[in-house]
């Protein structure tokens, strides 16, 4: 089982994101030009929760998505919300 | 402009939707076999959210997508919330 | 590796899909609704694909999805392609 | 109706697009890193394409995708065309 590395010290390998109030978890909010370009952002991070087999908790208003991470199995932020993170801001930024 | 009807009404002409608590909006949970059929979902309703140029606001757990309709512009719900939560209903079927 | 069966093994296995000529790959067109259903199917086989790390060959005009399978390191149809068509074939049911 | 103004015109309007042969429409090849990124222009497109309500005949291989434009409509290529292939252009440099 992936091991728990704790909200706080995901964030320090990460840019913008936060710790999530109330439990270990980590949050970060996109802003992208329009919806179309936060659904294909969207549609990326669906596309790669699946090849990894974790999935993000997201909303999405607009041109905006929220997103938060943690590992159910774990109970806590792992390396694996590490990757799907960085996977999201390189994705963003393209 | 889209005249409001107001989310008592609107709610009597769908099924499974609820008055947002604290606003002029409507609110419905769908649940699917897994994130693979609540993706797909979601791509259907993003698709005819850009045709009508109406945007839901709405987040995704895994196979779970919990959706909030209002027209912004029009400061509550209006026929326009109600067409696409049809659509939804729909999708959500098929 | 994945086993190489041929083409015309896997569509005895199968329901409408044929073999491709002039190489061993197997074939099948879909018809949908309008051009929102059929790209909420191509949604869920590109989200399958990539879970599988398995891809298809394909093309889309407004309604119309048109898939060729096969599998490029066995040279042939293997398991791999049955398997994506059987999930094909029961996401354009749904 | 949109005007046909046709392929030899429309290409000297757009950058790495040629003339179809056999018939009055333009294409072009686009290479993405990887299938993610693939998926995530078509599904830019589809969003853009349906909200046009004009869709391209394209085919997707892994990495690649392969766009014909046409308006059938117009029985050739017009205004339409040369506006989604700029805007698939742009997303494909994004």
């Amino acid at each position: 089982m992936t091991e728990c590395i704790g909200a706080a010290r995901a964030i320090t390998r990460l840019s913008g994101w936060t710790e999530t109030p109330g439990r270990d978890a980590i949050t970060k909010a996109y802003k992208f030009a329009d919806f179309n370009a936060a659904f294909a952002f969207m549609t990326r991070i669906a596309l790669k929760a699946e090849k990894m087999d974790h999935h993000p908790e997201w909303s999405n208003v607009y041109n905006k998505v929220e997103v938060t991470l943690t590992t159910h199995d774990a109970g806590g932020v792992t390396d694996k919300d590490v990757a799907l993170a960085t996977f999201m801001d390189q994705a963003a930024l393209s």
